[in-house]
């Protein structure tokens, strides 16, 4: 039989939490015990920054990331390299790039990928701005940070022939072994790809 | 090079949520930006039951729980069998036992174990309380809930010494297999208290 352990505040709070990705139902009762006992040095300031990013978080008009500004951190930041815009489906996408640190330019969110099985058609996206934006700032490189999916693909050919005519050089992320990937757990498309794009040693 | 993605405020959330029990520095950053995108449905909401516990929660002055109300659930609760009390070390006993569904009893929750080591003796945990709830409350049983560790044994060692006098009688969790464990990964001690204990079939 299962009753409640506490109070219809605390199994909501639980309850709240266990929608959190990286958190299930039985982690989020631990990680809620945890933020009740560490109540003054973690809930309180944890609520307290979640009521802050509420207050100010905004989607930038510039590049379509989301942050407590607008302009945003990235579009703002002026030691970015301003020749190349990579162009990523989603904030999610920036996000990783970023944290790579691989490259050091600004961004294009797209707001998601081309599928016409979803019904989602550039008018969906934010390629309009995509090539206004291209227009405007002389950008010499658009960067296709796109997925090796259908979809990322098929996007990824639509934004080409769309910025054609601008005369921007457009490239894509090179496919390939990933680093610290053994060969007999890869698919074969990638293993094509990877020996096609093979470099010289 | 690392940068920030976004700005301080959002860093903020990231660095407090990567301190959730679950949650890692990656993982922190994922939960963030689902957050930031399920604003409305999720992290108010979430905001809002954090702010609510925080100013609510309270320590249960009869059995040490954490909840919004003392007496807590569980104490206030009149339909559980009021002769068996369940001593258990840590809040999180008490809710990981309530989760099992197993007793519906009521608890006293000792705050930790007798730790000699750490310099942790009986007047750092509610053992006084518990002497005089059981007088004064008539419990029939007491069941010691309480780790097999060493720490745990010792102050079950000491608990039952303590009550002797009451004439209450106390018992404590069955050591044996694991309900879905394998025999060869059980440790030897293990092993000996399942014989031990052994049942007829």
């Amino acid at each position: 039989m299962r009753r409640a352990v506490a109070g219809p505040e605390i199994e909501r709070l639980i309850q709240l939490l266990a929608r959190v990705p990286g958190l299930g139902p039985r982690s989020a009762r631990r990680a809620a015990l945890h933020l009740i006992k560490k109540r003054e040095s973690l809930m309180a300031p944890l609520a307290g920054a979640m009521d802050e990013v509420l207050a100010k978080i905004t989607t930038c008009q510039v590049c379509g990331n989301l942050d407590v500004r607008s302009p945003c951190s990235v579009c703002a930041d002026e030691t970015r390299e301003a020749g190349i815009l990579v162009v990523v489906a989603d904030v999610a996408d920036l996000w990783a790039l970023e944290r790579s640190g691989a490259v050091s330019a600004r961004y294009h969110v797209l707001g998601g990928t081309l599928s016409p099985l979803d019904g989602i058609g550039p008018d969906d996206l934010n390629v309009a701005s995509l090539l206004a934006r291209v227009n405007r700032e002389g950008t010499g490189e658009v960067l296709l940070a796109l997925g090796a999916t259908v979809d990322g693909q098929t996007t990824a050919h639509y934004i080409t022939e769309l910025l054609r005519e601008t005369g921007v050089k457009v490239t894509r992320l090179a496919h390939g072994v990933p680093v610290g990937g053994e060969l007999d757990y890869l698919d074969e498309g990638t293993l094509a790809a990877a020996i096609r794009a093979r470099t010289s040693l």
